[in-house]
């Protein structure tokens, strides 16, 4: 493909045409400062698609958008509502019903069918959803607006945690010649810094496009991207009950032409579906509870694509590795510790690993290196394994972050 | 069974009948205050049975101990000898000489055959064990001894960074009219405080017995009692490439008896084997890097006992729930959320989940209680969870400990 892409430098969920958002402190969290209510909404309707928590425990929003999205997993909506301060978790048929009435509610702001209105939810299990916040909604409503600052604040509004704001957006000219000339646009929001592991990494996605995708074509997608990026980060190994990754299409860009399924603008739109969710997927990772650093593991050479997935997936949520990250250790006996435990066939005198371009051990044995050169690499923002099974020919990438102190201290006393 | 199986008070891996120990520092470690190198040895040889590792990157001394004791897990043995300090993991074909170096020098210091020799290595990674701190045997086989002392010795010199010398011993009379009015005794010692988990969760634990059981149920014993207790620890999800288990057995208490394989008197022995493994198992947890509290997670009515295995290991692998409890939160929502994601069958509104007896979770909703009253029974030494899946007459217990500070810590700079 051909095709140029290019990361707008303010990318947000408003990037690409034809959507409106705000963020408002609605009342859900006590800080008059902190933003706790997002909106954002299609001028006209839009093919709408999910990729949702596999967790037993999802929560009451998460079974409302499955309802609303069909077994299929899209359909049509006009707006996505999120707040957070409550995860609206384990909460049985009162919690189901306060999902359907903030449904209700956003529509009636709105001025649209409560059917057309997706909702979202983060924040503490196990609490009722308190329903007076959405009292705001008609303020919020009044402040939507096409704008940066508008998405940027539906941004803020989704976060818990989180201690960035999570945006990206791409932009591409088609070099499809049923759409010559014409510029499309992929953008979103994310959140989600703890309870983040496989089966939906992040907690909450929102992606909307300009381009006119059917929905099948457009849960494909947003599977296909999601499975490349939130699916391959893990902080701390445990799925939250609300991850939730919504799409929005409206088809803005190219107005009156027929929405597609296939042939090379919809790989264009693959692509930059797959770029924006794994740079919001890498956003997530580096800001992981406690974060100094993001952690990107590189498995190559396994003799499956599981074997490859379990590999990555086992150094990364190790502890030990995880601490020794933070702890500036190149510490190479650990990642082949989990290596050997993570179920992946190979034998230990085939395996390289590199931390940081510095080789560690080659056919299994250790290589001498310089521990000062080590403390200079571990110094950037970014730590790349490799690892080499020599046993095949399938790869993966996983990303996460180190295990520091600060983990310890966000997650010893969220709740109380 | 009526048989009364009584704990001894200092219970060593010499009380029973027929062995002696020793522990010394020899110079695999710089500080002259910590042995490094234990040794127990049987009087006469002794039927031997190990189950060790699954991890693909085992040390050098797993793989000579699985050599001598044949594809079966079991064989006959004089002596094993253990060194702290250093793993003998990632060495290649020199670890592998050096390990069976050990074996040869250990016998020669012993006078017996080097393949009446075990060893075990417990340490660093990927750096060649030194040979010379061997020099060091002849001194060691002059301090054996069979007293409490000596087993303490030796159960020192096998700690890493173990903070608690971890010692048990259960004794019997039989009931067994074959062996009428003959006393028993199953005695150990191990160690293991970080890179704990399934597939054999302590690093390495020593057995003796002077009951006189037959090879192949000796090692049919010893799984079963390590599938029932270090199998069911999890510290950090780890697990080490040197996991080792082995068992002696003199038969010195029934001397002229013939080796059994069935029977009460077995029974009996097994029971004795599993209690001393549940006991040793548990204070590896309750020593966990870092540790304050020991954690038993409690799984019933799981459709499975794989499914009550996944649930209850999923949870007592959490960092959120184990951060949780490190500091003091009856976190409820942490504890299903893991279970939702563990893979286990069940709906969420069938499920029961307890804290220290408190009822926090029933039939899927959270019930009010005292959080005062909770952080009273939080100051309690073991924090147990009960979760009932609701979905099945399956059960199982996992041990683990809450993840603080420390952990980051200890591990952010062992190496270094």
């Amino acid at each position: 493909m051909d095709t140029i892409f290019t990361s707008l430098e303010h990318g947000s969920i408003t990037s690409a045409k034809g959507f409106k958002a705000a963020g408002i402190h609605a009342g859900f969290r006590r800080n008059p400062n902190k933003y706790d209510l997002a909106l954002v909404t299609g001028d006209d309707v839009c093919v709408a698609a999910g990729v949702f928590t596999q967790n037993v425990f999802c929560a009451a929003p998460v079974q409302v958008c499955k309802e609303r999205l069909g077994g299929q997993g899209y359909g049509l909506a006009r707006a996505i509502v999120v707040n957070s301060g409550n995860a609206n978790a384990a909460t049985g048929t009162t919690g189901l019903a306060h999902a359907h009435e903030m449904e209700r509610l956003t529509a009636e702001a709105l001025g649209c069918s409560e059917t057309d209105v997706l909702v979202a939810s983060t924040g503490v299990i196990g609490v009722q959803l308190p329903l007076e916040p959405f009292g705001a909604l008609d303020a919020l409503v009044g402040q939507l607006e096409a704008t940066r600052p508008a998405g940027f604040a539906a941004a803020r509004a989704i976060m818990t945690t989180d201690t960035k704001v999570k945006e990206s957006a791409v932009t591409w000219e088609s070099s499809d010649p049923a759409f010559t000339g014409t510029t499309f646009t992929v953008g979103g929001c994310c959140k989600g810094s703890g309870m983040i592991m496989p089966n939906m990494a992040t907690m909450i996605a929102l992606i909307t496009s300009d381009f006119p995708v059917e929905g099948p074509a457009a849960h494909a997608a947003l599977l296909d991207a999601v499975n490349e990026s939130f699916n391959k980060v893990t902080v701390d190994s445990d799925t939250s009950t609300n991850d939730t990754c919504l799409l929005l299409s409206s088809g803005a860009a190219a107005p009156g032409q027929a929405r597609i399924s296939t042939g090379l603008a919809y790989e264009e739109f693959c692509e930059a579906l797959r770029t924006v969710c794994a740079d919001l997927a890498r956003k997530i990772a580096i800001d992981g509870e406690g974060a100094t650093r993001l952690v990107t593991v590189n498995v190559c050479g396994a003799a499956s694509e599981e074997d490859a997935d379990l590999c990555a997936r086992t150094i990364a949520n190790s502890p030990l590795v995880k601490t020794a990250i933070a702890g500036r250790d190149a510490n190479w006996g650990r990642i082949a510790a989990a290596a050997g435990r993570s179920g992946a066939s190979f034998a230990q005198e085939n395996v390289d690993i590199d931390i940081m371009g510095l080789p560690v051990l080659r056919a299994g044995l250790p290589v001498e290196f310089s521990e000062e050169e080590a403390l200079v690499r571990f110094e950037q923002p970014e730590i790349v394994l490799d690892i080499n099974l020599g046993a095949g020919s399938c790869e993966t990438r996983i990303w996460t972050c180190d295990f520091t102190h600060e983990y310890i201290s966000i997650n010893g006393d969220y709740r109380t």
